[in-house]
């Protein structure tokens, strides 16, 4: 019986870690795995962010995304304060089973940024003369 | 004069590091910075992979993304042996400036993995009552 305090298996050796349907989650030396996480209605991509394995097994378990916070130092469920609680729709992970796709339904006023916006990825990188610059794109 | 071996200026502090228009890239304890790397046309996300400064620069400055292999620790201009070449349509940061998206059109036959497949992310994660298995989702 699975719990969320279950720890996650060693990675495999290929091709299981490939081609298998274990899950195998390869987290960092600092116990991290990064997640990408998208607005499902829209496929925009909201934001990156973290997750250990407490984060990654509450998410899967509850269906409400968890975060570590790396400056926070600290578990993270997203709208706890702010009201944008991120619903999971469906987790991803790829090939090498080091990374997350989380597609999610934003709750509150439908926001990820803690600067207010949508998205995080708010400003595109141009390259000029002096070399590149940031212009905002919402 | 910007040249592919100009440094980058360390993080600013915010607010200017959240809005404004400096690009101060936050690379972690190994100098890589995460990419996320989406098919232009479908948005369809394709891969996860870091970046060193140089491959920051050099995808800037020829507009061929490059990266930094952690397996083979080198410099990696992906598509030189497979044709799977990505030409950079445009690059984005998130608020912090440790985080970017690239948006590109793949080269040779369009696809992004290793194994073969178009996107790397080919499998979701379900939960069961014996814990998170993998489930083939192209």
């Amino acid at each position: 019986m699975w719990t969320i305090s279950t720890p996650y298996a060693p990675p495999l050796p290929k091709p299981a870690l490939e081609e298998g349907t274990d899950f195998t989650p390869k987290f960092d030396a600092d116990g991290l795995i990064t997640c990408v996480t998208l607005e499902h209605a829209s496929g925009e991509i909201l934001m990156l962010a973290h997750m250990n394995a407490e984060a990654l097994s509450l998410t899967l378990s509850t269906g409400i995304v968890h975060y570590w916070s790396r400056s926070r130092q600290s578990l993270w469920r997203k709208g706890d304060t702010s009201g944008q609680i991120q619903i999971l729709i469906e987790l991803r992970t790829d090939c090498d089973q080091d990374a997350l796709i989380a597609r999610v339904q934003v709750g509150g006023d439908g926001k990820a940024c803690h600067t207010g916006r949508k998205s995080c990825f708010y400003r595109r990188i141009v390259l000029g003369d002096e070399g590149p610059k940031l212009v905002l794109s919402e």
